[in-house]
């Protein structure tokens, strides 16, 4: 069985968990049977939902039971004092004694984040860890990050969160030499914080394993031209936050509208399809998933809403980035000295 | 004339000036006569335009020469260099030697506040000056500052920037306590920069003539619960270009689906009306004119792609700001020490 890829769910993370866990990794094995999943999770709860998903079997899945569950509520003191016996917990330690290669949870962020770094710790010569995510664009996906797992960065930060993004964007989609920028409020070197001028300097007089391009501005991540967008962990959870917020904002106000009148209403039946069509271009289902980068183990967290399809695709990312080896190309980008 | 509300236009700033700016104030004078325009720029150039416009004429207007022209393009220092006799300079000038009452600019954003910084200095008790502009949501607009005049801001500068910003949606909206939030990375007063979790302490414990609701996400602007949202210049610089950028990639997607084939372009044609009024609805020209709030005098700032009539929308700003004595109500509320 320990050929296969070996991925920890934490079965109880998130809204209607564990079904709709169980629901993503049966969408995901029916495409890909070289995967082993264990379940961290109440057994007697996931064992009767398991007759619901046809493509579970004993060759691919094992369940181990852990008697408590980290709330998406609570503050990260409370899941701290919960810990040990949570399917966070035990998920994540797993991966720490090498019983499993990645672990994904559509658990508490904040919980997450910590316990990651204090069970799986940051790997040689990189300080902090990063939390990157996809972010579509006109022209394919970009990789942003940080979206949060750090407040203050400092340039040596903002540095390695470039080598760690890059290596992430080379795994998922096979570019060799992504473009990357650090996202500042102007494209001039004299513009923004001390430590993104700091950084902006080095990678420019340096040699990158990757492709650097200076300062890129929020309204520039749409065009695709930046293939990962770095960035303290402030900024880009304001970012990003401030990206679905816009676009919850104009597509319901664009729904609204359709709804206004009977004639509008009967309209809406004309062009049904071609909204179908853009929705599922922009789902952001498809991009659900993000990575903390830069721990001796990768960690997927998936969003606490997800549905089924959804965490299907985090685990389709967590496969691809075990696939790619992400893990052996940081250590090999940062086997020199940053 | 000159009981009436006297406007220094930059007549030169921005794509299209002069003529952009004679067709705004041209639409500006239709609706209202209680204003005079000094325009400052190229006179042989805005003479020539003038007959275009029947609603200026000498009882409204007046050009005040001048011969040099900041273009968008300069940097703050080359900006500088040009200087005493461009059209930005002189038009903020007159301000500070009361000749006039605001200062409208579609012009140079870097030269604008640096050369207004210069030239009309900061009120007493205000230690910088703050850029704030209306974000458009599903209730309503709300104010949102500092947009980039400041990179770095401490926990004074925060909380001056809420008394700021609620009086100038006092006086624009006519609500006597807006409600006040800082933008964060979650609501937990333990979240974010020391600067942002003393500010809120301070907030909280003191009576402020607002209403202060503590930290408010990227993601929650949007539903119009909070009137005035604070920042960090950097942090809201790139919050305001995300969101630019994620409303035109969201419609330029839609927009795309229906050139795809005649069929779509077809259906087109049917909900163009509704499409209409949505565009309508959330059209940036309407809320186009960011304020420079703190100095001895208010700098309205217009898109530089502004049309005419988004720069017409910036006056009908400046006017309120004038009519609601903004200026005044400011140092009022910093007649306590804050």
């Amino acid at each position: 069985m320990n050929s296969k890829i070996r991925i920890a769910v934490d079965a109880m993370g998130g809204d209607n968990a564990p079904y709709k866990v169980l629901e993503g990794i049966n969408l995901f094995l029916k495409e890909n049977k070289s995967s082993f999943f264990h379940l961290y999770g109440n057994e007697q709860i996931i064992n009767k939902l398991i007759p619901n998903f046809e493509n579970l079997n004993n060759t691919n899945y094992k369940i181990v039971h852990c008697k408590d569950i980290i709330p998406n509520t609570s503050t990260v003191r409370e899941s701290i004092k919960i810990g040990k016996n949570s399917s966070m917990w035990k998920a994540i330690e797993s991966v720490s004694l090498n019983q499993n290669d990645i672990v994904v949870s559509s658990g508490n962020t904040g919980a997450l984040l910590l316990i990651s770094k204090l069970i799986l710790k940051t790997l040689d010569k990189i300080d902090k860890p990063a939390l990157a995510a996809i972010w579509p664009n006109h022209i394919g996906q970009s990789i942003v990050l940080d979206l949060g797992a750090n407040v203050d960065c400092s340039d040596k930060n903002l540095i390695q969160f470039c080598n760690l993004g890059s290596e992430l964007y080379k795994v998922i989609y096979k570019k060799e030499l992504p473009n990357v920028g650090i996202l500042n409020i102007g494209s001039e070197e004299i513009k923004g914080h001390e430590s993104i001028k700091n950084a902006n300097s080095y990678l420019i007089s340096n040699k990158n394993p990757f492709n650097y391009l200076g300062f890129i501005e929020g309204n520039e991540i749409k065009d695709g031209k930046i293939d990962v967008i770095v960035s303290d962990g402030f900024t880009g959870n304001i970012a990003l936050k401030t990206a679905e917020g816009t676009a919850n904002f104009i597509t319901t106000e664009i729904k609204n509208s359709f709804k206004k009148n009977i004639l509008n209403k009967l309209m809406y039946m004309f062009v049904y399809f071609i909204f179908k069509n853009v929705k599922k271009k922009l789902d952001p289902r498809k991009y659900n998933g993000a990575i903390l980068l830069g721990l001796n183990a990768p960690v997927v967290k998936s969003h606490g809403g997800a549905d089924g399809f959804a965490f299907y695709n985090s685990i389709k990312l967590s496969y691809s980035i075990l696939d790619g080896n992400l893990l052996g190309r940081i250590k090999d980008n940062f086997a020199n000295d940053k």
